[in-house]
């Protein structure tokens, strides 16, 4: 698989078209963004990480019957994968209230949800990714009943798994972000990343953040906290 | 019945205590109030429009199948209602693109939706009444799966009911807010108010605003938009 043009680039990432036209190759950067955008920095390292964390999680995913775009991961920063079309919605599944959920209800960070939440933001920077329910996502027809029902069944059966999967490398897994996709023929599955940067993990003992949290409020250590991630998972 | 002690006094409505314990007596205010409080006037007459368009409406859902609280008009400015404990949810219905929702999502005011839009709010005005979804209100048990569903079934209906009425008086239904409670007996019943305060009602043919958009912009004749509504809706 050869890269061709660069389709596109993100604040964390880039993706290049290769001379299959189902699949593209993603390219994890260092550039680390918060806020939308607002705040900028780089955490040296991260881009190795994220990729790596992303497809060791996405192949146990795989494993338990989700269907991932992971196709072969070509280099410590570069991935083959299945070319999507984004459904644009960021899907956050929340156990834990933090961030934007704690402020939103009033809760204090580490208030344990009776139920796990599920969000839908629409992706458009413009717009700040504002919060949408299901009902706007059938109006603005962003999807259909079915694919939202079935990225509502994947996104907590992924829950399940990585909650599980993360407890044994005692980590707590407090909220993460998922984006789902189409493949040309029809099919909805999992993209992007899964990462410190689109999850909260906390320490399970200490309750140390793990995560883009160190970043987006100054809690320093924050290289080391992505490492200590990747060693948690995969021994290193 | 007779009012015994006041039990609140809300920003457009006071609500009485009776002698029976199952009813109460809400009484409404020329109190205008828009952006959480933030902007406030008077407008006159309104308590006595509200009040009367309100008991209209609600005696016409009743007609058709939704249990309301509403028992019986006192006066211009009071009516008996079944005394409910108010399910903490804003129900936002909308038809038409206006306010939060044309900005949210920014589609121009007046873009027609392509199929209806409900919303829920969290009432609780320190948080600024928070947009939240089904998830979070399982999550927070301010009603569980079944009240949500009958919750849900009963605004499609209303809207439905409200939007064809409505289309009579050459009014256009844009959106609407509901407002449901519990009664003694744990029955789910249509609550609050219907009115030009919680609803935005176009005239059909030139568009104009007959509703509360009128004090919120500063678009004057307000008190002739609330009178133009009770006299389509009654004759008077
Ligand atoms: N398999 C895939 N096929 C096509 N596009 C993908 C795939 N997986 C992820 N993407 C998209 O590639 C981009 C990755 O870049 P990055 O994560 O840096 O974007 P971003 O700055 O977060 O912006 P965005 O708001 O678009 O996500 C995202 O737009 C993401 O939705
Ligand atoms: N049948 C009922 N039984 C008890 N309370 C009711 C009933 N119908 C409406 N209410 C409540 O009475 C109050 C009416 O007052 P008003 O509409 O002025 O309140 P408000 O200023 O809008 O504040 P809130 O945020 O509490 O609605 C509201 O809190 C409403 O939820
Ligand atoms: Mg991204
Ligand atoms: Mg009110």
């Amino acid at each position: 698989m050869e890269k061709t043009v660069q389709m596109y680039e993100g604040k964390a990432k880039k993706v290049f078209a290769t001379n299959d036209e189902n699949y593209c190759i993603v390219s994890y950067k260092d550039d680390a963004t918060a806020f939308n955008g607002l705040k900028k920095g780089t955490i040296l390292g991260k881009g190795a990480i994220n990729n790596r964390v992303t497809n060791h999680l996405m192949k146990l995913l795989e494993k338990n019957g989700i269907p991932t775009h992971f196709v072969e991961e070509l280099s410590d920063r570069e991935t083959v994968v299945k070319k999507v079309t984004i459904v644009p919605l960021e899907v956050i599944v929340r156990n834990i209230a933090a961030g934007s959920l704690a402020k939103r209800l009033g809760l204090a960070e580490g208030t344990k949800m009776k139920s796990t939440v599920l969000e839908y933001c629409y992706k458009d920077d413009e717009l700040g990714d504002p919060m949408i329910n299901e009902y706007h996502i059938l109006a603005m027809e962003f999807a259909t009943k079915e694919e939202i029902d079935l990225i509502a069944k994947y996104s907590f059966k992924i829950n399940e798994i990585l909650s599980n999967y993360l407890k044994d490398a005692n980590i707590e897994l407090i909220d993460f972000k998922l984006e789902f996709g189409k493949t040309a023929d029809g099919q909805i599955v999992l993209a992007d990343e899964i990462s410190p940067d689109t999850c909260r993990f906390w320490d399970t003992v200490t309750g140390e953040k793990l995560d883009k949290d160190r970043f987006r409020r100054d809690l320093g250590n924050v290289e080391d906290a992505y490492q200590e991630v990747l060693k948690r998972l995969m021994g290193e």
